[in-house]
């Protein structure tokens, strides 16, 4: 509990109205309750700031408009938020190295220094994890499966047998790294024969795997995800796929399998991809959106097909119009027969 | 196993036809086996009554129609059906107070009258779970985590460090409550840095959350699902958003960061909705739609950028009529070109 | 580590090239790097042939076209780049039979020959596995569910209370088999009364689930997947739906309650269905298509709400070229003015 001149004071800032009040809380403008901090991130929510029952809000330190709480000038509240939200945030006990006396690991385990085993972890025959990695509680590593250093592995995560992850990666609760790619082959009776997906999956270093998201082991080779890739909640990423750096991918995305994302390219919530396209370095993929063809570098693509971003906005834009154009249409039939009555007179 | 006289008795019904026929399961009409009962739900399924294997079918008490097996007439079948299945349940073993001897339980964990802590399951330093509450198998409490009251927490869910579930929650199993949002600022070298997540889920009384459902912990501040939420399975919500009082969510809805749900919303199936809008109270959303902007209180949205149900409907009718519209005006192209002609002459 | 002309025995085929070359991976054509095998699909990847980094590529005997690396000419690439993959795999140790001492069994659990319940499951009361299954790690059997022979339960699946899986049922990690489907009763006040779900979930032989799948148990009745079923990841079955024969679903499907699918029926990734309608035998639903009302037996339906293929392709066709539309009809509009004009002098 800190007042906001205390507050103010952790982030440089200038205070404007009762400093001494207790902040005993952190919130968005909209939501927030007596006692909350908030901050105005932008413009657009200038009314929101007027309206606000914060009583305290961050703001920039040329901002200029109404407010019924007091405000904290910063250079950018942004920042300002998140150094306060660590400030206040409470003290949960630091994971403790070593291998709670409930996991299971096999004889064949190989632990670097400082790896923390939590409680419950199932650790299969030649399982290899980094110094300095978390595995907090409940993980399954199948055989041959390495986790790099100082990753961290989040409750009731699996990953595979052979699957591998690099350094600094964190996996958030119930993903699964590693299950069988989907791939079967229709029978003339009807039914359908399974094709071995004896492939791994191999996660670069600096990646963040979102909650119960799954990614699939290879039919053969590889799935890949490169270094620096940032991907959110319950995403698929079918067999063989490679995304290529720094690429993120919001909830609930899917990749179908050997499809090919480039470098740094930005795939909205709910935006997918069919199998065996190729989506360019930087492109951006709108939420929603599906790509059914190769996308050129840089491209930003929306749509239930995805298409270029202005092509799909003018077509948008048209289908808004489209029982008004059926009337237009049926209205210039008529008259032409009109004309065409009176030129036949 | 009981017959259709002893059913009808237990639901204060009338039989007709054979009522010394053993009911063996339940069953909907269509698919139906010899020896099911069923139940009628509307007029609309007149048609598979007449052709069900069932023995025999709830119906309403003034029903007329055709059917080839027994009836018994109740006042509402619905109704009465959940009372003999019901009935007719297997008598799972009640889950008994207690820890169980595999659980891992912190020091200071504070645990209340009759609570049930099942097998494996892992409760760090703090946590406080509520008088009867059932943490069924292998779920993870993560540190200064609260469950309330009555609760019931199915295998594998995680309640990540500093969230809570208020009284008789319902969390059905592999749900995450509080992993990370996704929160990352894009560096000028094309990398991602991870801006922290301290906030926590708060979640409130009589709420459901379905399998595999992942509720994202706040940035700063609180996500909130408030009294009575109902959420289905495989649904995405992002850090920050608040969802109000009774409102219900179908499977895979995905709602992204800082959106606000009014009380009594309803949202389809696999809907969602962008970041930071607002969605007023008792609005419907259908299913598969996406919600890009503010929805009015009452508001009834449908389609792929969500519109008006009514406009959706009409621009969906024209939408069929295009590849018509696309001849008709070539035709009047050609027409008024002879026109031109003529007059020319 | 085997060389080119080793894996052209494997598979009985003719080396063209660099027959000593040694071989350390497969991969892809595109995404395939040096030592790498891989294979020609078909003639459309001839272009990435010609390019690729792999050491050696297997293709059709009568192949002809450019390459810059060795060949393996087989009758059928596909086929034998699945055997040369399952040659290479490593070789993962066996699961032994028994109960490992870290499982929780409750006394009357039916465990047939040869069963392997691996560390850390919890099987509670009545519950019976068939002879030669394996669960893996980290499973929940709830109180009387039954797993039939040879099956494979992968980590933290979770199997509810009284459902049943066939024989030769492959679940892969975090798949949750029996949760409550959703069903509440609107109240007058606003909340949502719960309706009961009493019934089970029913699982043939020969059926795959994917990870972090979610299969509800039905309201009273049975859920049913049928014999052959092949479902991937991330999809939800809700309650009281039936799944025919050797049907299969990409990620990401959703079918709502009590809908009924026909036998060899195919939904690509992210599509769906409404409640309550039936979609025939050998229907192929497309990707990211919704169904909303009863599809034929062999019907091929694509869109957001999925019309017949054809009719589809017209309506996309169309609507590409609405904004272009528009401005046609403008101009018709002017021209007709002009007419009018001219006949009105």
């Amino acid at each position: 509990m800190k007042t906001v001149s205390e507050i103010a004071e952790l982030v440089d800032g200038v205070v404007e109205g009762d400093a001494s009040a207790t902040i005993t809380g952190l919130a968005g403008l909209r939501e927030a309750r007596p006692g909350d901090l908030s901050l105005l991130m932008s413009h657009k929510y200038a009314a929101a700031l007027a309206d606000t029952k914060a009583a305290a809000v961050l703001v920039r330190a040329d901002w200029q408009g109404q407010s019924s709480c007091a405000l904290i000038r910063v250079a950018n509240p942004d920042a300002a938020m998140t150094q306060i939200a660590l400030a206040l945030a409470p003290d949960y006990p630091a994971t403790e190295p070593g291998v709670h006396p409930t996991a299971v690991v096999a004889d064949s385990v190989v632990l670097g220094e400082g790896v923390c085993v939590g409680p419950l972890c199932v650790l299969e025959e030649g399982v290899e994890v980094g110094k300095g990695a978390v595995l907090v509680a409940s993980c399954f590593l199948g055989a041959g499966a390495r986790v790099g250093e100082d990753s961290v592995l989040h409750a009731h995560v699996s990953v595979r047998e052979g699957c591998r992850l690099g350094a600094r990666v964190l996996v958030h609760d119930g993903a699964v790294i590693g299950g069988d790619g989907f791939g079967f082959e229709h029978q003339d009776d009807g039914r359908w024969a399974k094709i071995p997906q004896v492939g791994i999956v191999e996660i670069g270093d600096d990646v963040e795997i979102g909650a119960n998201t799954t990614v699939d082991r290879a039919r053969f080779g590889r799935t890949v995800i490169a270094n620096g890739v940032k991907i959110d909640n319950l995403v698929q990423i079918g067999h063989n796929v490679h995304v290529g750096e720094n690429t993120a991918m919001a909830a609930q995305v899917a990749i179908a399998g050997s499809t090919m994302l480039g470098r740094g390219v930005q795939m909205g919530g709910r935006s997918g991809a069919i199998g065996h396209v190729t989506i360019g370095d930087n492109a951006i993929v709108g939420g929603n959106s599906a790509v059914a063809k190769d996308v050129e570098p840089g491209a930003m693509m929306v749509g239930f097909m995805a298409r270029p971003h202005m092509k799909w906005k003018r077509i948008r834009a048209a289908e808004e119009r489209l029982p008004e154009l059926l009337h237009r249409v049926k209205k210039l039939e008529q008259l032409i027969e009109e004309l065409k009555q009176n030129s036949g007179d």
